[in-house]
């Protein structure tokens, strides 16, 4: 079901971040409505929902396991020749059209959906403020600007591991700060910090990395997550108690993009997730269209051509 | 599954007006979380979903009928024992606690979920203005107040034949305007109008009811319709484009009183209707917590029972 990266349009109609529940809805009422589509996400969708015993309120299927109704998901996706592409979003620039920024191409999109998931609770002190300034999610895209400098990664999970080689090649010095156990595939010259980031610190640009007992000075700090904080994902972005704000139709303040599922606030359930991912797909349907409307069109807005306008 | 009207409780916590998608979708989740609550529906459930020959995005379960779809609805809610009651509102005064009126009898709920459907699109002329003042949309109800008067029943199914039937016994003239085709088991005293209302008319209360080529001179107007406009059943609910307005917790303007599925607007799809059923649960058992919250309960808040409590 996956695609790969390299085959991927410069640009689509609509892009869908995020393949759990939401995601997937949204794929679903895109795929329906014929637009031009793609649906980003990761190679295990919804480790959420794989690990839910027991469902009893997805509507018409009592007592269902998690993992079964993961797969009938995925069926369904596969069913109506919808891939999922796993292409890992580190950067998103306002739109229309929205530039979708990934570690091995970026792609533009006229609409956006954003099916991210829970957002991380909290941020490191200092994240938010240094995001641009020496901080980001993406070692190897900024590389070269670390030549023979100092940085630092914070790492979720292995993939980590990769940008901290990659980096002890080009940078003076390459710390790695583990938030899981056992990393394996180290370079030799990657110095690993077993303490926990107390915040990142810096006034016009990244300064030091705070340990609380001790405090490392770095020129660049990363931060490998699954998923990114929606926030940090796209500039400008409104949140509200930790979560994207929405209003009844999966509108956030930035027109073109919507947002639908957990990442939205609670509750964390399956069936408002699939609903407002249902929702978001034709909300962001309604608002090609007026993309394309005359009057957008004689402003100079997006043109589709005949073949897109006859399959609606 | 339907319930003994003569056997429901005074008193619910919860009330769920509405038996589709929406109002089953509420229904579990006030289930699992251990609420009382009533389902309140009609004899047969979504006959809409019932006629879709084909449903695609009901995520997991690809060209499922839309009949099989709503047996297995029915089917999930009889083996967690929620019974639908197929009690009519015909008026709904707001709360909390909030007093559904029916024909039979009322009832109050802390908490109330519209679940009502498409809103009808089109009053008549006249028909909000004059609500309440010889106005209504239950004639057995109000019956004894038009006693030796004239009135006239529009009914759009066969529902209204009775109520016509009770009036003849009581009034000095009544009328019948049916919507549907071939009316059978009218008492010879009523009078049956084939013509389409263009309005009701009258200043202080009902005066005329308006053909245009003809005006009958009448006391009162009672309109029986499957559903009832839902701003007409609650005095003072906000709506917006014909729709109940919500926020993105499905909260509408009074306190207490949310809504969900085709009633809070388009898109009008299955998907978006259990979802919002879902969210609208767990935002009135949120509710209902704060109502028994310690500083509400000092002010004079609705107090629960230890075995409310326990269940939680």
């Amino acid at each position: 079901m996956s695609e790969d990266i390299q085959t991927l349009k410069d640009h689509y109609e609509l892009a869908i971040v995020g393949c759990g529940p939401a995601g997937m809805a949204a794929a679903l009422n895109a795929k329906i409505r014929n637009r031009d589509f793609i649906l980003l996400g990761s190679e295990f969708c919804s480790p959420k929902l794989s690990k839910a015993p027991q469902i009893d309120n997805w509507l018409g299927f009592p007592e269902i396991s998690g993992e079964d109704l993961r797969q009938r998901f995925l069926n369904h996706l596969r069913e109506k020749d919808i891939p999922i592409v796993p292409f890992k979003i580190t950067n998103i620039y306002p739109g229309p059209p929205f530039t979708l920024v990934g570690k091995e191409k970026s792609l533009e999109a006229d609409a956006l959906i954003l099916a991210t998931g829970v957002s991380i609770s909290k941020l490191f002190p200092g994240e938010a403020e240094l995001l641009g300034l020496g901080l980001g999610y993406c070692a190897t895209c900024d590389g070269p600007l670390y030549k023979n400098k100092r940085t630092a990664i914070i790492s979720y999970n292995q993939e980590g591991e990769d940008e901290a080689n990659f980096m002890a090649n080009i940078c003076s010095k390459v710390y790695y700060i583990p938030y899981y156990s056992n990393p394996l595939q180290l370079d030799s010259r990657v110095e690993v910090k077993k303490s926990k980031v107390q915040g990142i610190i810096g006034s016009q640009s990244v300064e030091k990395l705070d340990f609380g007992e001790e405090q490392l000075a770095v020129d660049g700090v990363f931060i490998i997550r699954e998923n990114l904080p929606a926030e940090q994902l796209v500039s400008g972005l409104e949140m509200e108690n930790g979560s994207i704000k929405v209003n009844h139709n999966l509108e956030t303040n930035l027109p073109g993009l919507f947002a639908a599922g957990d990442c939205t606030g609670q509750p964390y359930q399956l069936i408002k997730a699939a609903g407002e991912g249902g929702t978001a797909a034709l909300q962001a349907v309604k608002y090609l269209d007026s993309l394309n409307s005359p009057e957008r069109k004689a402003q100079g807005g997006t043109v589709f051509s005949e073949n897109t306008l006859a399959s609606r």
